[in-house]
């Protein structure tokens, strides 16, 4: 039988605007790779009324309900409460979860439980136990009139380490169907570009189908097969994606990688090349992007943040000449850039970024959104000349980022560097 | 009247768990900030029977709808056609918005509008548009049988601009009562720890009331008043923000600040103090945080980003007998590489980090979670030993991050630097 979810989230704190409900997209994540439909998210503050009609309205709408939050020890975390009053379950106090809150506190945190955490070792009569292994919250689960609801905790490695070790064991045994989905990621073309190049195939196709999802400059399209079983559903997508793949060529950057920063060091890894980075109008972010990532230390060495001009010259030694006749946001000063910093650090490669992300032109008067990006390579070096246009800050620098990635994998692919 | 809304998001690349909510996140923050409460998130799939149920729901609990998304050109962009249906208005085709979207694709995109981009300039009959200053796509609002339905497009940076240009002045019209709110920024400190601080105010505070919010080691409080007008609301809240800050001290790092980093750059810029980062194990974090904001590079000269031990000794001028003997992960390691940042910048201050971000452990065995932070500035050189135990690689980046701001703010405003 295919299980349908709904996700509640409990917390006036996202109502108001303070975080986003990021456990959702998490959960569906992986509610969708079990083969379970979500077709409803509902965020609801820490109000029992509210909390209540919302749980009477999933009940008949979904199998499985979720929740996160509402599991703390303070005054307006009531989420186990209304639960056990709507579905009928008694709340108890189980002594061996208070004995692990209290040995949390003293081992992990080295202070003594404080009082109000004694709510958190009560739970409902006969649930199933989630164990917190990095907090204090335990979750649980219970299934009631043929609803299956799922409580976990709000704070999002909590939840998302209860989630890996005891809710997807708890659902596998719950679901019978596969979903398998492949994501086919591409740069350089809008959405519109991408759809008009697929859109027959797009329209008509149920399962597997193809779906597109736009991020700046990025379009992710994900092919999806409903199916008994994993091999079935893989053989229904294999000429999905190789279609796909042929249909928008050079601007497929992979198959089921993260983003580019990701498709970058598994290429670096592959050819065992090292890179390097000098970042103006960045500042920092592509390296840390790529940092981000487990294994990043294997080929980055390295870089500079080059703000000031003055670094530009004293420490990536771009000539004061150069800088003087051109100033920092032009194509001479971004490849001196790239080649100062593959010179420093000794990398293989190293990528350079210097531009005007605003929210005012630069003193010479360059608009916001020109953007020059460097590669220095032993074959030379390339440059791209990025017009952004008049964005937001954080959307140049992003745009910007993913650019100087996308020249990286192009160079290491033998494709062309500087055109899109 | 006071007005609540509720914000449907229509998306199923949402319930996918391919992109967060973040646009109920921005949409929360401005209606809190008008006054009109949030009660209800709902996120529904491109799907017009489950869209139209969201919609029948909404209008009995909310009198103010907003919609997200399903605006576009695609074949799945539905929610005008659902909404008009459900709300019984008439969908018709407005010229001058087609032009205008004609305009956009020549003008921004330099190509010809596709055909599919012509739905777009179909909006309900007497509606008011909220023109697309940064899209194709228009909004448009409508008030029927009491309820006010604004549709926005899914694109955020869209959606934000026409909350800003539009949709704010329209909601205005509608409210008539004033929220203000002071947020109280802590760091240091978890939330319970906080919350025992100020448990008996927190409790029996209505209006003014108050909230924490927790992030990793940070907690934010928010102090809200709602009254006739903003004068009496400030009134109301001045006595709670000065109880807050007295009772948790040095903690408090700021009111109303979006964070550390703007906390720095408006004590830097103050102080007319210049900065500059030498990153290891956060790898441009750092200075990536620090120069999203606008107005950075009055302060921050820039930096280097050591991943590699090489890159410390060749570019920061770390010591390699120093190296050689403590290793990169050392608290010597920490304030050589600090001073040298220093040095090569001729900054006035520099932070920098070294640590073990994970999975693994490093060649020496540092444990991961231990990270040393460094402060170099002319009084001398300062370093915090974190121990931040085996957690995700982005927490212990993203909390160190914090430590090397909570340094800097407090060395510039004559607060001890290493403990906490």
């Amino acid at each position: 039988m295919a299980h349908s979810a709904e996700i509640i989230a409990v917390g006036t704190e996202i109502l108001l605007g303070n975080i986003a409900n990021t456990n959702a997209q998490y959960l569906s994540c992986e509610l969708s790779s079990l083969g379970i439909s979500v077709y409803w998210h509902t965020v609801v503050g820490d109000n029992p009324e509210r909390l209540r009609a919302a749980l009477e309205l999933a009940r008949t709408r979904a199998d499985i309900i979720i929740t996160t939050g509402g599991l703390g020890p303070t005054y307006d975390d009531l989420t186990k409460q209304v639960i056990c009053e709507t579905f009928g379950q008694r709340l108890v106090l189980h002594e061996d979860i208070l004995d692990g809150i209290r040995s949390f506190y003293r081992e992990a945190l080295h202070r003594e439980m404080p009082l109000n955490n004694t709510q958190q070792a009560e739970l409902p009569e006969g649930c199933t136990i989630f164990d917190n292994a990095v907090g204090t919250a335990p979750g649980c689960a219970f299934t009631s009139g043929g609803v299956s609801v799922l409580m976990l905790p709000g704070p999002p490695f909590e939840m998302e380490t209860m989630v890996e070790r005891c809710a997807i064991p708890y659902l596998k045994r719950l679901s019978d169907e596969t979903i398998v989905s492949h994501d086919i990621m591409c740069f350089g073309l809008g959405e519109s570009s991408v759809e008009e190049l697929l859109h027959d195939r797009m329209v008509h196709m149920v399962n597997p189908s193809l779906a597109t999802y736009a991020k700046p400059a990025e379009v992710r399209l994900r092919a999806t097969a409903k199916a008994a079983s994993s091999t079935e559903a893989e053989a229904m997508l294999a000429p999905v994606v190789e279609e796909v793949k042929s249909a928008l060529g050079s601007y497929v950057y992979g198959v089921d990688v993260s983003g580019l920063p990701a498709q970058c060091l598994k290429l670096l890894r592959e050819k065992n090349v090292t890179f390097a980075t000098a970042e103006s109008c960045t500042g920092g972010m592509i390296a840390a992007q790529f940092t981000s990532l487990p294994g990043a230390s294997a080929v980055y060495r390295g870089g500079v943040v080059s703000y000031w001009t003055s670094v530009k010259h004293d420490v990536l030694g771009v000539d004061q000449g150069l800088l003087d006749e051109w100033g920092a946001v032009a194509e001479p000063t971004a490849r001196a850039m790239a080649e100062g910093a593959r010179r420093i650090t000794g990398a293989d490669l190293a990528v350079s970024v210097t531009g005007v992300a605003g929210p005012d032109c630069d003193e010479r008067g360059n608009p916001v959104g020109l953007v020059f990006v460097g590669l220095a390579t032993p074959d030379g070096t390339f440059c791209r000349k990025l017009q952004l246009g008049k964005r937001r800050r954080d959307r140049i620098r992003s745009v910007t980022c993913n650019h100087a990635f996308d020249m990286l994998r192009r160079y290491l692919t033998d494709l062309p560097v500087e055109e899109l």
